[in-house]
């Protein structure tokens, strides 16, 4: 026999045996909703009697070409009659008759997206005896429109408009505000209105049947499953089309049957701060949905207690049940009717990232979960939360309620920002470029061409598109804030506006997107820079610190950025590019006189000049880094990068040339001559370096071969400062990098120099420095042949920009605005290979790099210094690969530890 | 005990016992020449008398600051006595002088490279009697005077051109022409000069006692080892520097004792072609080095048949021995002293690489070798001979006797060239460039800034450097014949000439340089293009075909190509590169309409236009390879290639604008307006299709994925062509590569666009052609995922030029030229890894593809088709990994055959 198509809620645990206790699977089977109405039943929370037809049913309805599985109904109709005995009241009957709402749920949260029919179970017949219990006719014909109008569109398919027409019809014909001030015989008036208008679109009569309705309603949810927008949304969510959705049938209470009724919504702690308590807006005498809809006032939740002191304490009480009983904040629903409290939903409530953070810190200080739950709570990309601008929350709630709320869309980069509406790539440029303006770009949706204009703007909002659309990718790429797939947004091209509904947006208005939630609001809303020295975030990351065995490294540069990264516990600096020191104004003219000749003597002397500023700046970082690892990669970048441009030189010369025509004097001529010839020398010396592919070329450790001096020159500053900074008392750890190694050889002749020139200075500062020598990894070869490179590098750092680079043979600073980006569009690669490390081929080849690096030196320290060692995937993967630590920038150092966390806790 | 110092010739077992019977040990004990020696006497041959003082004494001396070590002179004492019983002549004795030559002889031949020493033994009593025994007062004070002057320039290190001029001197003062004019009374002054001289030049007399004599040659032989000269050949010849040399101790024979005395050198077959007959020169009456000085005009060997024909008789039974014993072609030395004759010395005969190949095939005709050894006994290089112009034999010849011969280096790059001396870089441009001169360039040495004229140039030769010097780097890269290191060449840049000896070769002046043998000739020699259908080398190659398991391919993209390669014996086509065919007269205009636009429908139009072209050209490989494998690799380059060159491109637009100052009619301007639209249309393409690093950009799969338009009609194409010619009763194999493939799912795509187009065309023709999918392995990303690469490829391609970049991280157009060539100089890479398979990286990879690829697929096709397809070390690798084939140039096919062959052998 197949298992139940329908389950009561009180008979959870009859389901829970088929699948062996497994809540997911409940999950699956009930839908989220159906499962936690049935879960608060079973912890005896008060829950409306009621039952779910299960997405086992669904899915075989609509398998079966649109009927129900056998037996489904019947079981239905008798899940029905114990709702019956447990209300007392009957389905259908004129005396005392039940309704029901049919809603749907699925296993994950559609909000929105798929039908819901109340008040099931009215009738001309069953009104009048409803009109009798209540006592309110305008409360029941209220409730008689509202299901004709909701089957009407939801079931039948009916323009929702056409019924929002009478009732508009209505008011005006009694002469009256709005709906609200309608009376029972109005109301009266406009259902049979409906029925007609119903019996015209439907081409039947409204079904008067309850049972009927049931059946037709519950149909009508199976098929909202196949919807268009609910396919859309799960297309743009990534969530799979073969779940199916479950169908709750609940029985109906009323928060709208007097004063002492009332119906609210309300988070068991604060979803926006995390403070521990309840939270949450209530209407005395109201619907859900007039909670919902913002058309009456609400009150906050604290109130009630004045107001309906007994369900308030009762509230409070089971909000806290609840959180004991899952473990984490819970967002509930309730209607109060007649004093008594109904359970309506529970769910783990959404919160900010701010939130998690202090609510996970709590619980857990709470003894409510464990700390290693509470560093699974929050999620890296939450930790992120802190390093992007971010809306006021305050701004952000008043927005809300103010009918700033334009649309929401798909939040597929975070971060906000506020702009103007540029509706072009070409005028998103401009504005931004020429008048400094912020821009918000808004297309329907981008495409290659689009990229300039992006760069550009603040944020980017699109009508189309879901998480791996264009704009999607771009975004993240670049960190632009960005809400995509916002279907409300109806952009017109050629009026160059947007229209929302009745709303219309100019281009050159102000909108701003909040790509944490995928709110876009009219205006310019207050954005803050987030306090990263949160303290609720430091002590969890303290915790994720107890957890992780993956050390956690920074990426700097200058002294100023070591320090940042110590404050957001960095364990030492794993890259210091030692070459961007070199394009800063004073010392750049040095560098380039050292490019422009080839005579080692006149080398020696211009790089002599720079040794000071390199000592300084080592200095600093071996102060801010005492007790710490500090490795410093020799220089990296080819040779030309550090002249002007070829274009902007030719530009220049000519300039020259033409101002000698004009020019008064010989001395003035001999000047510009003068002037003439360094340029050319310069230029002849850049046309020289030019390389086809410069990737590829003359970089790295290439250059501190047939430039040993280069090397020499970097190696006495590292250890003068070294040996200067310890003689104050500092702990001096350093570890120096050579770049771009392939082969074995180039590191033992790098080695020697260096070795040589560490020993010289040594010897005149009279100090003894302990000091590592290893090298990145960064081309394949060095990682096929790690044993061998082993034997000379201490440590090894990998460089996965350029890994990934030569791994799969991607130029990014040509591809990630290019084909990377079609290929991620079509699915060919699931994710960006420079955001997320490529773990079958990137991460095979420094498996085998580490694997093999041990075989030779098994305590081999092994890190990773590009940029993917901040990014929480790849963090994950480092771990699992074993090295010993992520290097990355220091805005991300927090986020590394947590991700570092994350990774032990789920081996 | 320590094992002997000195071994008689006839003591070779006992030594062999010490190692065992091992003949390289021997060799490396006794020297090659001790070693011959030994073995001649062994198989009882005449030697004249003798022992080896061991290569091991001489290092034990060296080692010890230059003391005999213990018991080696008590040893070398010993072993002269034999020598005196043996010969019945006593060393010393005034009435029955034994004299004996003292030769240096290490393991490796390094002629010219050491000292000798002859006639030790002579001194003012004995060379009274053997003036008696001879009866030849002048031979003997030429002999003693003989003595004084090597011993005083070699043993004492007097300058030679010292007693040169006293015989000069004496020429003068006699009133004669040269030497062979001075009578035995002058010979006898010139001695007595000779001893004053050697008073002067070494502090010390003449030491007249025989043994001291012995004694202080030894030590010479011994110290000149490490003599300036041996170093650098040794560096040169890449020959290990502790080997040390062996000494030689032979008792003389005189060939010139009268008309029944003779002396002369041979091969025992035609070192030149090859042809089975004893080739050589002798001199009746005469010594070693008048036969090799070239004073006296030498008779051909086989004269002597006439003039000595028992000797004769002797030696050519001697020769036939001699080969049976070492199963391979001999030369020899020897001496016929009074009718007796002595053989002096033997050795492996070299030979040109035309008689190495008819030598092992004849001598395997003669089952004096096997099959296998006779394809062992020719080396893939060797092959490479017939492939490049050689001089002609009977020029060289000639040349080598008319004193065209100006001076011997190290053959470094092979191949003859003739040519006008250019003495620098820019000079061989010009001359080569704009005046169509053939040149030879001459410098030093080589450096970077040299490379333009280098490839300029029909052949370089410089004075300094090795085998791994700039220069020879440079030109076997470029496959220019190449000689160096030719310290003989006195190089004036000042005076622009080359002094050789007395000879001075001017700027402008011919040179023939020999890049196989290393000679330099004045003039110019005749060169001839070797017969690539030399019947010896087809029968050779076809034993190396019955050996091998590699299969051998070629990469060719006509039909003219694939038909050579088939005479050459290709087993199929490994890559046709199908865009070469874009780059045609009347295809390339289409190809860039394709380019220009983005609509797929005018692409599609565009496309169509070529299709006929590329079916015909398909469909003639396909005739050319009846019944055999043709891999169609589908486009790869990056578009812009397929546009004129940006800088081209602005020049002409810059001057079409000029036109329209000076245009005389609208009309005119209309026209002119038009083609600039054009031009400027191509350069905004142009400048969009730029890339940073193309080689890492959007090629191969990159291209087919974006314009599967493309990939359609190269389909479509091949496909038809198929069809057609299957029609014809050919037997068509195509399978369909597609390149630069890093992701499986690049793959999965283009598969899909194939195997429809593939299915439509079959259709539409009503034929059924099999075929295969298959990819190029090039990216270190596929090697590595080769298992999922096998789920939808049926074949794989190495590119290992691309795969060389990526895995190093070098781009070749860049480094080739630069940097790589100084890592080569430094030792940093032993070799190009362009030009042979870096084992360790590249290889290391192929190993991973193919061991996963095969784990997915067992039988899975793996081959190459980088240029390292023809290249013996890298075959050898290719062996080893269990690739199907090789793929190379059709020219390489032989070479590939025969190191296809070897490898399978040497396992």
């Amino acid at each position: 026999m197949h298992k139940p198509w329908v389950y009561l809620f009180s008979e959870v645990e009859k389901a829970e045996q088929t699948v062996n206790g497994d809540w997911e699977a409940i999950r699956g089977l009930f839908g989220g909703k159906g499962a936690n109405l049935a879960e608060m039943v079973r912890i005896g929370l008060p829950v409306p009697p009621g039952f779910t037809v299960t997405t086992e049913a669904c899915n075989a309805y609509l398998e079966m070409g649109r009927e129900f599985p056998e037996g489904m109904w019947e079981q239905e109709l008798a899940a029905l009659k114990e709702v019956e005995a447990l209300t007392g009241k009957k389905f259908g009957d004129p005396e005392n008759p039940l309704l029901i709402s049919c809603r749907s749920g699925a296993k994950f949260s559609m909000p929105g997206m798929m039908d819901t029919v109340l008040n099931i179970g009215l009738n001309d017949d069953t009104v009048v005896g409803l009109t009798r219990l209540t006592g309110d006719e305008r409360f029941v014909y209220d409730a008689y429109r509202r299901l004709i109008q909701m089957f009407g569109s939801v079931v039948m398919g009916i323009d929702d408009d056409v019924f929002e027409d009478i009732i508009e019809a209505q008011t005006i014909k009694s002469g009256v505000n709005g709906d609200a001030d309608l009376t029972a015989s109005d109301w009266k008036a406009v259902t049979e209105e409906f029925k007609i208008t119903f019996r015209k679109g439907a081409m039947r009569d409204f079904p008067t049947d309850p049972y009927d309705q049931l059946r037709m309603a519950t149909e009508a949810v199976f098929k909202s499953w196949n919807g268009k927008r609910a396919i859309d949304y799960r297309n743009a969510a990534n969530i799979p089309h073969d779940l199916g959705t479950a169908v709750n049938i609940v029985a109906m209470v009323f928060g709208n049957m007097g004063p002492d009724s009332a119906t609210g919504v309300a988070m068991t702690r604060n979803g926006t701060t995390g403070e521990p308590e309840i939270e949450g807006d209530y209407l005395i005498n109201a619907q859900g949905e007039d909670v919902v809809a913002g058309i009456r006032l609400t009150e906050e939740i604290q109130y009630m207690q004045s107001q309906l002191p007994d369900a308030y304490a009762e509230l409070v009480a089971i909000a806290k049940k609840l959180e004991t009983h899952y473990r984490d904040m819970q967002d509930i629903e309730f209607t109060i009717e007649k004093d008594k409290l109904w359970m309506l939903q529970t769910r783990d409530g959404k919160r900010t990232a701010q939130a998690a953070v202090r609510i996970a810190v709590d619980m857990a200080e709470e003894d409510l979960i464990t700390k290693k739950e509470a560093v699974l709570r929050v999620t890296p990309e939450q930790v992120d939360f802190f390093l992007h601008p971010q809306f006021d929350a305050d701004a952000i709630e008043l927005a809300r309620q103010d009918g700033s709320l334009l649309a929401t869309g798909l939040n597929v980069s975070p971060g906000a920002a506020c702009g103007m509406v540029a509706m072009d790539a070409d005028l998103a440029e401009a504005w931004s470029k020429n008048d400094g303006k912020p821009v918000i770009m808004v297309r329907p949706e981008t495409k290659p061409d689009d990229v300039h204009g992006m760069l550009a703007s603040q944020g980017i909002l699109t009508s189309r598109g879901g998480r791996t659309s264009h704009a999607a990718l771009v975004a993240r790429q670049f960190g632009k804030p960005a809400v995509v797939g916002v279907s409300e947004l109806d952009i017109d091209m050629i009026k160059r506006q947007i229209r929302v509904g009745s709303e219309v947006i100019r281009e050159g208005d102000w909108l701003s997107i909040d790509g944490n939630t995928g709110e876009v609001f009219t205006g310019s809303l207050k954005t803050n820079i987030p306090d990263i020295q949160d303290l609720y975030l430091i002590k969890l990351l303290s915790w994720a610190d107890e957890f992780r065995r993956l050390g956690v490294w920074a990426n700097a540069d200058y002294p100023a950025d070591a320090t940042r990264a110590r404050e957001y516990g960095a364990q030492g600096i794993g890259l210091c590019r030692s070459e961007h020191m070199f394009f800063e104004a004073n010392r750049l003219p040095l560098f380039q006189k050292m490019i422009m000749t080839d005579r080692p003597y006149e080398r020696r002397e211009a790089l002599a000049g720079l040794l000071p500023f390199q000592r300084e700046d080592f200095a600093g970082l071996f102060r801010a880094m005492d007790g710490l690892p500090v490795i410093i990669r020799l220089i990296d970048p080819p040779l030309h990068e550090f002249l002007p441009d070829l274009v902007e030189l030719m530009g220049e010369l000519s300039d020259l040339k033409l101002r000698i025509k004009h020019a008064g004097t010989l001395v003035e001529i001999d000047e510009l001559l003068e002037k003439i010839k360094i340029k050319e020398a310069i230029r002849t010396r850049a046309l020289n370096l030019k390389e086809q592919n410069p990737m590829l070329g003359l970089r790295g450790v290439r250059l501190g071969i047939p430039i040993p001096e280069l090397t020499t020159m970097q190696v006495r500053a590292i250890f003068e400062a070294a040996c200067q900074v310890a003689a104050e008392g500092i702990q001096v750890l350093p570890e120096v990098m050579i770049p771009l190694t392939s082969h074995i050889n180039e590191l033992k002749v790098q080695r020697k120099v260096l070795e040589e020139e560490a020993k010289r200075v040594m010897a005149e500062q009279k100090a003894e420095i302990e000091y590592k020598f290893g090298t990145m990894i960064e081309i394949p070869r060095a990682a096929l042949t790690a044993d061998q490179i082993a034997t000379s590098a201490e440590f090894v750092s990998f460089g996965t920009n350029d890994l990934t680079q030569t791994t799969f043979g991607i130029s990014r600073d040509d591809a990630e605005s290019g084909f990377l980006i079609e290929y991620m569009e079509e699915g060919i690669l699931a994710e960006n290979p420079f955001a997320t490390i490529d773990r079958d081929g990137v991460g095979e080849l420094m498996r085998i790099a580490v694997a093999r690096g041990r075989q030779t030196q098994p305590d081999l320290e092994c890190g990773i210094c590009g940029e993917h060692g901040g990014e929480p995937k790849s963090i994950e993967l480092c771990h699992k690969l074993g090295l010993n630590y992520v290097s990355c920038s220091p805005f991300r150092v927090p986020i590394a530890r947590l991700a570092a966390a994350h990774a032990a806790l789920k081996e």
